[in-house]
């Protein structure tokens, strides 16, 4: 096992990684930019040191800074946790080349699952389920024949750029020939080059992913399925375990899919299979995220198992010795940051005058902040991850709803909070009728108005 | 259910019971003395009314002040908390003659159990094991007699007074005609009356309990047991679920015996049966305690069942629908106190500057204090109770140690966190090497010379 762990990273999820590894028995070294110097990791780590300045390319982003931090600090391996450095192979290399362990996939994987394109592949080889799709089409002839064979609805795309520009969402037949034209007509203008492409039109999808672990050893572990399709923006906002949608067969089915995935590529680490899942339960792979996430203290409450210590223990070369968990009970986590949802969620960092933590049977918090915190500018709005957990999603929601209203952030900024006590009110929360576009287009619109 | 409970308590309990309230939708009304006018449990609660001075008699034991309260707001049910006026008879007879229902068992359960002598009788007609005892014993041979009938060791005791006058412990049949006389003579000295009574010493016991719902529909159901051996001065210091000594045969014996003597009075509430169990696993009933107990939520970790909701569903009339819960890895208490064990647990309140408390994974924090909040110097000085959970009792014991270990509280009082992590350093803790002695005979003393 390690000795000593640097955590490359800040926030909560520096302190979540410190207190595994002060579980285990590791030593930890924090890092900090000018603006963290009075950070909650700073003081909970064994040492710290401080790489620079407070943008995130001066630190946190600084790799002959953090290589360097290790180095002095005698460090045998690195905890990227999630963002900054945590995707990128190049961080990993260099981690390898200078000695230390960098506690993540091999940089191989993090190239091939960081390319969509080469993501999809792989995972068509590996016989997962993609978003059916075509090739490059040249002609409105070569178009419509793709779209009778994806069928319909489709979405037609410009091949050779994005932002919206060339797209078309066709419904049936009828009017496809008219749009395939129109689409390739914008791309032509937009982009140069009139070739397109057709997806599978995926209504009103879920977003659901497949927490893992894989050893060195040829055994993969899932952990069960997670729904995160309240997003903002493309931004998780609430999480939850399980998903109110799967049955035992679609779990069973998003597993196995998730771990030929990660069979087939030879992953090592802890990952994340995400799907897109259709009203008819049908799914399709979108990406894997090769780091722990966010969200990932929902999958621990409902097995039990600590997803930081298995992803450091196969790091240090041990075997999983581990089958897949049952599932008891149902957790939610919601992000508290500094934002003021009534202003489009605009972020309002400040100071902490005073702080209540919720607490009691069924809360955790994962939190960085205390009272007489400055919340810096530089950084995330993510002040605390609360997750609650209950016998049932009811018992879990009104836990939450109880937890919520007794947390407490006072001083020069605004929180989500409000926000979310509104959300776990609203119908389509609490029936679990999610999908990827319904906080945006429906549950935002609405409570804001209320 | 009940639209609105006045919680007739204070400190941590206080705001334990509103918090579930919360959940289950029912308004709470805090009453508070004039030294908790700042408590958590007053800001938390819907309505708060102050009942009196700071003494507990003008306060929290206060009946008529209490029941005025509930009168005032409207509260159609009180629920006692643990302490103070819990297991107080008078108290629910009144509740219920005023027309609120009293969070508890019958008073009759209530007198029949807080009578020792009659709760050991009452034990022994439900076929329950107590320590065996003789009647009164009027001379040296009559007490020869019962010794050889109890068996070697025996305790010899005086009838008719206490304080250790007049005991003898008798180890072998050689040297009890001498000892007998020497106690007989002893109390004839010291109470007027020589007569003594003998009843088996149980070596170096185990205090071991079970958590028990009884609805009033004939339902009793059992959670499992705790392990309370870690005592000073007879008050539980730390406690753990399951026991470390318990195997799954003992706890069927032990749920089955503390099932039999619930069904044998009738018993409607929540309640524990303490057993002691000596080395060979043989158990006797000591007492039972007629309310929630401080160290509920061990049991509500490993169970996954919020102990306080069915308390409060089975005072409602409602029928308990569950069986008895499995136990799911291991969870430890431990009673953070404002005292300085290293002056003999001398109580030091005074003012919280600094709060940081414990989170994360298998992390829960039970408390009424904030920063800035000053401990009232009139009441118990439980600051807070720490529980963690852990998939065994190692992870338990190691996560404990990361709590403490992050857990600040700082200003003009000591706390008991450096105690317990002390103890969880200590062999026999860790080995769970445990007995209701152990802990002022053996561990004391040697973390107070380390």
């Amino acid at each position: 096992m390690f000795r000593k762990v640097l955590i490359a990273n800040r926030g909560e999820i520096a302190v979540r990684i410190i207190r595994t590894c002060k579980e285990l028995g590791i030593k930890t070294v924090a890092i900090y930019s000018t603006a963290d110097r009075d950070s909650l990791h700073v003081y909970l780590a064994d040492e710290a040191i401080c790489i620079g300045g407070p943008l995130p390319q001066e630190s946190y982003l600084n790799i002959p800074a953090i290589i360097s931090a290790a180095e002095v600090t005698g460090a045998d391996a690195i905890h990227p946790g999630y963002g900054f450095l945590s995707e990128n192979p190049g961080f990993a290399e260099i981690c390898t080349a200078c000695g230390m362990k960098f506690i993540g996939p091999s940089p191989e994987a993090m190239v091939l699952m960081g390319d969509k394109a080469k993501a999809r592949e792989v995972a068509v080889k590996a016989g997962v389920p993609v978003v059916p799709g075509s090739g490059i089409l040249r002609n409105v002839q070569e178009a419509l024949k793709a779209c009778e064979e994806i069928g319909y609805p489709v979405l037609v795309k410009a091949a050779h750029g994005g932002g919206g520009r060339g797209m078309r969402l066709i419904e049936s037949p009828d009017e496809a020939e008219t749009l395939i034209a129109t689409a390739m007509a914008e791309a032509e203008a937009a982009f140069g080059n009139g070739e397109v492409y057709v997806e599978k039109y995926i209504e009103n999808p879920r977003h659901i992913e497949i927490q893992l672990i894989a050893d060195g050893h040829g055994n993969v572990v899932t952990f069960g399925e997670r729904e995160c399709s309240l997003q903002r923006r493309h931004q998780k906002v609430v999480e939850e375990a399980p998903s109110p949608f799967v049955d035992e067969t679609l779990r069973e089915k998003l597993s196995e899919a998730a771990k030929k995935l990660a069979e087939y590529i030879g992953y090592e680490g802890a990952g994340t299979v995400e799907f897109l899942v259709d009203k008819d339960r049908n799914f399709y792979f979108i990406e894997m995220n090769t780091r722990i996430q966010v969200e990932h203290p929902v999958t621990e409450l409902v097995t039990g198992k600590d997803l930081i210590r298995y992803q450091i223990e196969v790091a240090a070369g041990e075997k999983l010795d581990l089958n897949q968990p049952t599932l008891k009970g149902h957790a939610i986590e919601f992000r508290i940051t500094c934002e003021d949802f009534e202003k489009d969620f605009r972020p309002t960092p400040g100071k902490i005058e005073k702080l209540l933590l919720p607490g009691g049977f069924g809360v955790r918090v994962d939190t960085h902040i205390y009272e007489g915190y400055s919340v810096p500018q530089y950084y995330d709005s993510l002040l605390a991850k609360l997750i609650v957990w209950g016998e049932t999603r009811e018992e879990a929601i009104r836990r939450g709803k109880r937890a919520l209203s007794e947390f407490i952030i006072e001083g020069n900024l605004k929180t989500t909070i409000p926000f979310h006590i509104k959300l776990l009110e609203h119908e389509n929360f609490i029936r679990g009728e999610l999908d990827t576009k319904i906080l945006e287009t429906k549950i935002l619109p609405q409570i804001k108005t209320v």
